[in-house]
């Protein structure tokens, strides 16, 4: 059976043409079949005020309404994902940008209006990676943006870790799945502010201590939980870190373990 | 060998809400290997006026400065392309979005500067196949927006016709290829103001009589040249009409021959 690495970046790459460009280098540089998904950063919130569109937010959550789904829709699946694209094939990558739509890849549905209605976000119900499959057998790399679809013509928008890990469980029935999310911090810390102190291991046990303890920083449990539940469907490996810990030996990081 | 039909629809469809979900409708029940090409229609002219960004015309061509092609690529490649490829999937026609990037499928150069600077215009350099061979004989429809890239990483705009055309001379090495120019009249009509004037076929000869006696509209005649370029490089069947033309019998058409 075949490695296939599925490798999430998010905002600290994107937002910073620099290490986008150094990262699309190194990333095709990586043999074998691999996935790249990515996140929206900053451009989709900065377009959205340049069109004078406001950014609704719903206790802490943003609300993706039908001009917010036009603006990620754009920004995410056009401007981010093509650039993206071309890049790697300056680099001889041969990628194929996708979105959940593309290929039916990954069906969600809306989700339901209880306290709150979230307007246009969707949650996985699944991924159809016979597409993937044929491409990756091919040698061409599919570029994920954060956006699926209902099957029945409506766009939506999803998490990207939650792409990345409903991905990588998709494909591990028919490759060996590795699952990298690449952000930026050496990995989950045990002090926010001190980037040295990578837990450089936790399973379901240390998990559920660190949580308890309240050591781990609260914006990384949904990340954390991805991981998880990634580790938990049949993914081989799960990692935590910055991107270095694709491309360069002894970089710590944390990986996740059942 | 199997027959590709690689149709393009411009703006009186993409336009018009009913009328892209009627054709797309009919479109999806085309059997045997097909590939949509679309134009961008309204939408980049409306958002560029949302966002305060001028359209820079020269001798009434659009020039196409940084800012319009970050638009395009977000209204072509993300919101147009997406929302085609979810409703050709709610249709159980099952798509993928297509740049040129995309596959490196269609790689272009950076218009020369003369009198003119176009900015960033992309003059089709050559068409790769292999990815869309792969899809199409899984029974997988490309869906072509107008971008293309250089293959250093800079994308660039392109004439969605001129799309057409060369991925459909390009496809005639491994198909035989019909190529269908969908838009709002019944064919090249010899009175622009008659729509039943259709001149239902036009060959190289009576090609050149019709346009030294002025008889076509002269915006119709880059569509020509285009179709005449097919034609002439190994594409069996090339037809300008309204996409009534594809799902009807008997429906007036112009048809391009030798």
């Amino acid at each position: 059976m075949e490695t296939v690495k599925v490798i999430k970046i998010g905002g600290n790459i994107i937002d910073n043409e620099e290490a986008l460009t150094a990262f699309i280098k190194d990333f095709s540089t990586i043999t074998g079949p691999k996935v790249l998904v990515h996140g929206g950063g900053k451009l989709a919130t900065k377009l959205a005020a340049k069109m004078n569109i406001p950014v609704n937010m719903n206790e802490g959550r943003r609300i993706t309404d039908a001009d917010t789904l036009d603006i990620i829709t754009m920004v995410y699946a056009g401007k981010i994902n093509k650039n993206i694209v071309a890049q790697l094939q300056a680099n001889n990558c041969n990628a194929v940008g996708f979105s959940g739509a593309d290929g039916n890849t990954i069906v969600s549905e809306k989700r339901p209006v209880n306290s709150i209605d979230y307007g246009f976000v969707g949650d996985v119900k699944n991924v159809n990676t016979n597409v993937l499959e044929i491409l990756l057998n091919n040698e061409i790399t599919p570029v994920f943006c954060a956006i699926t679809h209902n099957k029945n013509g409506q766009l939506l928008n999803t998490n990207a870790d939650t792409i990345a890990s409903e991905l990588a469980i998709g494909l591990s029935s028919i490759f060996n799945t590795e699952l990298y999310y690449c952000f930026e911090k050496n990995g989950v810390l045990e002090d926010v502010e001190d980037d040295d102190s990578v837990i450089e291991n936790i399973n379901t046990e240390s998990y559920k201590t660190l949580k308890d303890n309240h050591i781990i920083f609260e914006g990384m449990l949904p990340k954390l939980d991805n991981c998880f539940h990634a580790i938990n469907k049949n993914v081989q490996k799960v990692c935590i870190g910055k991107s270095d810990m694709l491309f360069k030996t002894n970089n710590k990081h944390t990986t996740i373990t059942q």
